[in-house]
């Protein structure tokens, strides 16, 4: 069976949003076995869905929409997916009354066109969403001899995902032939595209049944790798070989192999340790702390920190020496380190890390260019730096500088 | 006149690759007047290709194909744009020369199957590729009684791009009719979807004229709106008079007109008040920091701040005195308070900004419920404390918490 993705909205088909949902979809859908045959795009435009979803029919086996589900008057997947397959929409009332309750919850005024999202197409299965007001939709049905799938979803896409999860997937599954597909994706610090694939190429070249992709994203390489079997263990164990001889080959290098962020490897040394971390950040702004917080249960290590934009608060949140910042600057090694030893000190932690550097585009100089970060980690045995000079704009070296910083805490953990 | 992009190559439907020259199509077809009302993605697949492009010129009536024109046999959008138009492709002798001319130059030795690229649809025009062997192909035509243009790119951004200026974007401009299109995006803080566009739908639908989108997204609401007309002046005209009478119906609820972010935004007032800001942080961890700094220039107004998870650190970086969390807690009106008093107070700002709340899954009580958030900020008049209830994950809740510190401060500002 294959699949096409129709993502419904006309903001996608402007220069400035591009659907996501596909991706994430796509992944679900090729863990069932499932291939995604096509993409559409299509605006909110009624006659425009339907042509399109007719066309979708005609080719594809799986139909899944995100979007278009909302209670605007733009939003029209409903009402063009019932006009090809040719169905009425129906109102439902138990519906119309979660809505109102949701509403009522939050403490909010139900303004009367949020009642639209309560039609249901005739002979719909509705799949309740526990994150917003719009159900998604599974409609089963035959065209053309050939058994059909039709499924709604919103476009949030933290609607859509938990939907997709708690409704749709093991639906799913029980409608497509038992296959065995197994992926994993391995993440990599420290070394550039071409000089990985160097050294990994000649290993996967020799795996032909296993399909595998190298991705360069800022701050790491990601090798993709996937392959389907008769059953789950042959397809775990072909590739549970394959990514032994990389990690075999590319060593400390490799900081997950099962998708995880560095900031969640970061967090499972520093629990195993019983150690704790403090930050204190001028460049980064924030980033490294933000990354480190954004898992859950992070307040079990990370105590804190400080973003020390001026060097007055360099001085006085992580007791930086003000003669330190005169004789060297700001961007220093000197001043990195400090910061580290500051901070850990004024936190009471484990470790401590120091990021000074300037993010650009303005600011850079000869002899400190945009692009150049010093970062720093003490520790009890005392304090490593680390210089690099990054490439491209304010946003990406500020990404590489948290990359880097955190990488620094996996080593020294590892 | 309508487009349609379409990409082509099984790559764009794995989940690791995206579409991503569809957007800067976009931008171009939009500044000749040319919509794009459909993006397809198809694989390497010429039955599949031959569907696409069939359904395409159904409903278009400019196809721009990006991809499918290398050496390799799964290069197929040559064969199936020719099999679809029922037209031959002819091996060009001088394509030839210039790809063979092209290995030479770099001294690399031509492998045979790189001939396949001077292969030409037949009556198509050849836009030679500056950085690449494949040339585009330029193909006009009637089909159902309607022009129809028919354009071949390679895949690769930058020949694409370069391709496009050099030979696609004059001969366009010259087949489609003059048009002006202008557009805006509206962004809206402090009030949900349905609410908003109960109060501007009466306003927007009045102008016909202008296509109007409302987007949802965390913690804002968009509204884009474009236009076309004969020029450029009454284009924007017409867009000026709506937007002005969508910001008079929803006052400083409107941030922005033209798409800026909110961190750009506060970046404007504060510097337009001569104001400096700081920022004590508990559930967003760093992120009202880093959303702040990422703005370029944000070293003049932005001091710095404290991220501080622990209750010591809050007492230590902040001045937030041990015996007020001991008695309302962490996550209190009272605590979201004194950080914001004690953080201006300790970096000298004009303004400042404390953030405490419960991000979740975890540490969640029936008191205090994940998702619930205290947003203070500081200034010399007094401190203004918002408490917030947000719904989602703990990603969504950082998000919508940021975005109400920023807005607070956007707001004092105005």
């Amino acid at each position: 069976m294959n699949a096409e993705i129709i993502a419904v909205g006309s903001e996608l088909l402007t220069p400035f949003r591009q659907d996501t949902n596909s991706l994430y979809l796509t992944e679900k859908l090729n863990t069932l076995g499932v291939e995604v045959s096509f993409k559409t795009i299509v605006g909110d435009n009624l006659k425009d869905i339907v042509r399109v979803t007719k066309a979708a029919l005609s080719r594809s086996d799986i139909l899944i929409f995100s979007g278009g589900l909302g209670p605007t008057e733009d939003d029209l997947t409903r009402e063009a997916v019932a006009q090809t397959l040719g169905l009425h929409l129906k109102r439902d009332p138990d519906i119309v009354q979660a809505i109102e309750r949701r509403f009522t919850e939050h403490g909010w005024k139900m303004s009367p066109n949020n009642v639209k999202q309560a039609d249901v197409i005739s002979g719909a299965t509705v799949l309740p969403n526990a994150n917003g007001t719009a159900p998604g939709q599974w409609i089963g049905g035959r065209s053309d001899g050939r058994e059909k799938l039709v499924v709604l979803l919103p476009g949030p896409p933290h609607e859509l995902k938990a939907l997709f999860e708690s409704s749709v997937l093991e639906r799913l599954r029980a409608k497509v032939p038992k296959q065995s597909l197994a992926a994993r994706v391995i993440k990599i610090t420290g070394m550039g595209e071409s000089a990985c694939d160097a050294r990994v190429a000649p290993i996967y070249k020799r795996f032909t049944d296993v399909d595998t992709t190298i991705l360069a994203a800022p701050g790491e390489i990601q090798l993709h790798v996937h392959t389907r079997k008769d059953s789950d263990e042959a397809a775990n164990n072909r590739l549970d070989e394959l990514v032994g001889l990389i990690e075999e080959e590319l060593g400390d290098n490799v900081y997950s192999d099962n998708g995880d962020s560095l900031e969640q490897i970061v967090s499972y040394f520093l629990q195993m340790r019983d150690a704790t971390l403090s930050v204190a950040e001028s460049c980064t702004g924030g980033l490294v702390a933000e990354r480190l917080t954004s898992v859950s249960g992070s307040s079990r290590y990370f105590i804190g920190g400080a973003v020390v934009y001026s060097n007055e608060l360099k001085t006085q949140l992580a007791d930086v020496p003000a003669d330190l910042i005169d004789v060297y600057g700001a961007v220093s090694e000197q001043v990195a380190r400090a910061l580290a030893e500051g901070i850990r000190k004024k936190c009471g932690t484990t470790l401590g890390l120091g990021v000074t550097g300037v993010a650009g585009p303005t600011g850079g100089s000869a002899e400190k260019p945009v692009g150049l970060v010093f970062h720093a980690l003490a520790s009890e045995g005392g304090t490593e730096v680390i210089k690099r000079n990054f490439p491209g704009d304010r946003a990406r070296i500020r990404w590489f500088a948290s990359q880097q910083a955190l990488d620094m805490v996996r080593r020294k953990l590892m």
